[in-house]
This record gives structure tokens, C-alpha cells and sequence, in this order.
């Protein structure tokens, strides 16, 4: 499993007239998270796409518990638990201070720069398997 | 059923560096087209939160099968295909020309302006029953 | 003179807690109609993209004398007073109704795909010259 | 004159199709400044607005030197210059490492919950006026 905790504060043209964030933003926690836990296991999201791999969204969900509010601080984990083949998923779970708020996920497909499906570049593959070995036979 | 379409350009704003429109975006189209759906049904969503309604989201869902770039005329088709209860689900699908692009949907709750849950307000259930008729027993 | 109208519908996520559009939106909706500024003149901003030139912003400004809500359906005028040169400037007034709410404008440099400044490109000069006419010594 | 800095890591959903952070995000950030400024003050905009003021802006504007990237993390200065009366007037400066990106500015009017303008509030003009204090005469 690879995860990691990212920190957001709802922004004040994040909210709207209901006085809640609106739900588009949590896409975008989503993807901060995202940036942070490639960061993390030291393939940055810049540096994945310097070398001409971008990893376009397949699928998003997300479900709704409770509502966040301007300037709430909020967490937003992020969590790879398998290893990525064509696709990778990743799930999220927001929280606001002991109260989970959201939980959501994204499935992305590996790119070139012209948009064409690769299978899982070999300097992510590599990486991914330091977190999920392959078991012995 | 109750279905309508709307018309979306895609905006500079809305793409990003891969070159194509951000997927946050999608869930803002969406929301344009639940707008239109329920202005063609004769019940525009200022009058609901006029009434004291708002219309939170519990859940939603996006897959996307191509991309959408810059200037773009897209169409977005929204449905309602069964009646409402506690909760309303809206589909969703959008078309660039022929081809299929997404198909999402929202899942909304019934609120107060204190975001307290409701029940199906009554003049919005008069309205849907217009359109999924009680079957006699 | 060069001038455009476009009709935009204040959307749900464009409002903020304050009940109102919120500000950063009208330049996405200055955007918009200088997107059809040029398509008016007959050449769409993706074809000068295409062609591999962009118009980065070096400045904007934007007054706002009354709030958008949510619904409101805005006109966007946006005119082009004068020559473009090493830059070009455009101006916007956006209405609602007979209401004036905001004026603005934005300055734009002309750069090639590496963001490398250039000069006004020949293809733009000569559909600008033809509204612009030089004056004859 | 107050001050205040805020750090902002440009999101991947802030990026558009020419490869940089879009100019309608940098009123984002200009106001994300303005509530750590606010609160630094001791007076968090969120308590303004419970209090029964909201600051909707009058006008802004902005100068864009040079362009910011995804992932680039970027300081955002707010700085207030003089006593605010019937209006407050904020000015930004936007830096990436040792480079000024951005500077621009934020006028603001304050207005009840109605938006109904306000003179300056007496809970903000004490605040005020300890950072600008009265010459005798």
C-alpha cells in the first residue's frame, strides 16, 4: 500500500451560494493529494510527464457525507492499494478534523503526449513494485 | 423519463496542460444541464432554493471514454429515469458530434437553508408525479 | 472598431457563499468573448494556436459596479478599440438586463509554443488591418 | 501597513492548454492571501462574515511579468498601505523563488448580509487603527 495525507483549506471561491464547498473542488483535493503521494514515492507528477507520460482520468466517483465550509481545514489521504497494470486506481478520504467527510476515488490511463494508451511506463513500474513485490512463485 | 439537452463550449479556462478540459469541469456541465432539466419541467432551481430547497450532492460519477479540448461545442443530456424519493439520481451523457465523450451521474439530497435533510417537498413531488405516474393498485 | 456579444448563464459553481458570481469567474467569461471576438473576425483562437502562436495575458482589470447571481443571463461585450501592435487590448462590459455590472479589460502579449514573445503575427495583422485601416500620408 | 505571506502550490487543475497556471486563478490566490492576512490581524474573514459583513470587491487588476507552472510553489505577499475607510484597498506581489511574477490589487466595500453597503464595521476599524494610528493634531 502507498498513501499519503495532504492538507487543504477550503478556499473562499471554493464555496457556494448553498455556503458549502461545491462538489466540483473535491476533484481537485483529489489531485493535490494525487501530486503529493507521486511526490512521495519520488516520481513527482511534473517529472512523470517530462518524460512524456500523462495519466488521464478513466473513472472518478465520490460520496458526500457531510458538507465542508470555507476555511475548514481539511486532510485528504490518499491511497494506492495494488499495484498499477494498465489502469491505477487510487482512493481518497477527506476529513475535517475527526470527522470524514468524503471518501472518493480515481482510475487513470497511462498517455503519451499525443494522447495514445501506453502500458504502465517502466520508471513507474519499477517503483510500484518496491511497494508491491511480486510474490515468488 | 424526463430528459433535456444543453449546449457547453468548452473554455480556455477549463482545459489544462495535457491539452484538454480539466475533469472537474465535467461535474460543473452537469450541473448546467440539472439546471435546464429542471427549468423544462417548470421548477428552475433558484425557485426551489427560493422555497427554502436546496439540493445537495451525496454522491457522483464519471466515466470518461474520450477526451473534450478547447472550443468545443458539447452536448449534455440529463435524465431523471425514476422517481424521486429521499434522494433524486440524475444520468448524465455528453456528446462532441456523434461520438460519446462521458456518462456520469449525481445523486442529491433534499435540504433546508440550515442543510437539515427533507423529504421530497411536496411542490416538487406534484411535479414529478406528473412525469412517473402512480400505478393504480 | 471590432466588437462581440456573447450570452453567458451565471452557473451554480460560479457563486460563492456571499450569494453572488464570484469575481475570478468574469474573466473566464472575458475569455469566452474574446473566444468569439475572434471567431467573429474568422479566426477562432484554437486556429491561431494552431498555428502556433498564444496570447498570454500581461494585464487585466475589472471593475464591478453591481453582483451576478446564480441564473442570471449575462451579455458580454468585448471590443477591440485600436491597432493591435507589439500587444493587443481588449474591452468588456458584461450586462444583465438593462443593468451595466462590470467592466474590464485585458492586454495580451503574442508568444510561440515555448512562450517566446513575438511580434504581431502577419496572419492576425492582416485581418486587423482590415478594420483598422492605415491612414493614407 | 499590514502584512502577510502566503504559500500556494500551483494544482495541475489551475493549468491550462498553453502549459501555465490561468490568469483567473491569481484572483484565487490574491484571496487566499487576503484571509491569512485577515486573520493574522486576529479578525479571520470568517468571523467577519458572522458577524454580519461580507467585503465584495469593487475592482481588481493585475500584471503578469512572467508565468508560474504546475507544481511550482509560489509566496504570495498581501500588504495593506493605508487606513481603510469606506473602502480597503489590498495590494499583492507574487514570487516564485527569487522572481516577482505577479503584483496586483483588490478593492473592496463592505456591505451587510443584504449587500447593502456598510461604512467601515467598528470591530475592524479598532483593528485598524492599531496598525494605523491617528495623527494628533
Amino acid at each position: 500500500m502507498i498513501k499519503s495525507q495532504s492538507k487543504i483549506c477550503v478556499r473562499y471561491a471554493e464555496t457556494d451560494k448553498m455556503g458549502i464547498a461545491h462538489h466540483s473542488h473535491y476533484f481537485e483535493w483529489f489531485e493535490v493529494a494525487r501530486t503529493e503521494l507521486l511526490r512521495k514515492i519520488g516520481i513527482p507528477y511534473s517529472k512523470v510527464e517530462e518524460l512524456g507520460v500523462s495519466m488521464p482520468l478513466l473513472e472518478a466517483g465520490c460520496k458526500f457525507f457531510k458538507p465542508s465550509f470555507y476555511d475548514n481545514e481539511l486532510t485528504v489521504e490518499a491511497k494506492i492499494d495494488e499495484m498499477p497494470k494498465a489502469t491505477i486506481l487510487i482512493n481518497y478520504s477527506i476529513f475535517h478534523e475527526e470527522n470524514l467527510l468524503t471518501t472518493g476515488f480515481t482510475k487513470h490511463a497511462f498517455v503519451n503526449s499525443q494522447l495514445k494508451p501506453l502500458r504502465l511506463p517502466s520508471f513507474l513500474k519499477e517503483i510500484f513494485e518496491t511497494y508491491f513485490p511480486k510474490r515468488e512463485g
